[in-house]
């Protein structure tokens, strides 16, 4: 006997736009612009939570400086090989360098010099691109709390920072830091625990889409 | 006038230390055994929400099945390239490969001819790798749905499956449907909307450690 065919959505286009439009009916997004609410739909997506969506903050002037920065080029600097892994390169619109330097043979030297985690001493090999880059960091509150360190130093200004690392340690802590003292760079952020590679690969890949 | 350092924890080992209490203190795995505990504190660390514990559900002998293939060299078969790029290669006990045929130049023809999506599609190409394998999808419900149907057609069977795809289209039915009828498989799922790369990486980190 043949094995009865299974139910369920085959079509790929149909499954994002059911999904987009549960969330759209469930996730309560009265706080956000038009084009902040296309960046949480796709926020939401990724983590399968849609209350998840009172703990995004965009900053003002977030989701336009972001935009322009990757319509104009800017290289996508990404603290975690799953964040860089998630986006999506061909939905990118000028072809936009995703850079992680978590790998970097050099970062295990650079951690013990500065006494801090690997994920915070790779950031150290960001420097030359850093200027009117989109920075997303969804892993490591380290390497946040260090960029922090690393602006007040005197390092170059990125054009967007995405503070989105996930945890019990720091975490929180990090992005209320961002969101209380962004240094002059417009910035999202999931507040609180929640955060993570696929929720801030999402927000860049909302981001890279040409319109709404 | 030199900025004053900021106070957070920068030792990863006493992070990882510290987020591992809190979420022992705050996640009720009473359901669990100890085996199981240890990979779903894991899993809750990747996704920052102690409430997802509610949603594990670890099928009879899964955690044994999954570690002594990892032991054996069993490869990890992956749905997508987020998880696995989220697994620890240097946890791995015995070099086991890891392998995501998403990008295969053959799939977008694969998910024409058998009218699935692209992430289905890509199971066609795990057969010759599938006996005695860990699969890993913690992404598409398609993929897992698809491999329920390669399975009652015969396919070789995989030692354990991780079936913790995300999202709100077929993610929980395909996570119900793996509980009901495993095929003879050992697993383990999310229940419901929740899952993701990110989670499912942290099992399969957690399932690759030598012991406890």
């Amino acid at each position: 006997m043949s094995p009865s065919p299974l139910d369920y959505e085959r079509d790929g286009t149909a499954i994002y736009e059911r999904s987009f439009a549960i969330i759209r009916a469930e996730a309560d997004l009265s706080r956000f612009s038009d084009e902040e609410a296309d960046v949480a739909v796709r926020m939401i997506h990724a983590c399968g939570l849609v209350e998840a969506a009172r703990d995004f903050v965009f900053g003002p002037g977030f989701v336009a400086a972001a935009r322009a920065a990757l319509q104009a080029g800017a290289p996508i600097l990404c603290d975690a090989q799953m964040v860089a892994h998630g986006v999506t390169r061909a939905r990118l619109p000028a072809n936009n360098e995703v850079i992680c330097t978590l790998r970097d043979e050099r970062v295990p030297a650079l951690a013990a010099e500065i006494g801090n985690t690997r994920s915070a001493a790779a950031l150290e090999l960001w420097r030359e691109h850093m200027e009117g880059a989109v920075v997303a960091i969804g892993n490591a509150p380290t390497a946040l709390f260090h960029l922090f360190e690393m602006l007040d130093a005197g390092a170059p200004k990125p054009a967007a920072i995405l503070g989105m690392p996930v945890g019990f340690v720091g975490a929180a802590e990090s992005k209320d830091a961002l969101a209380e003292n962004p240094r002059g760079v417009p910035f999202a952020i999931v507040r609180g625990r929640l955060g993570g590679s696929a929720i801030t690969a999402a927000a860049v890949n909302a981001l890279a889409r040409a319109g709404l």
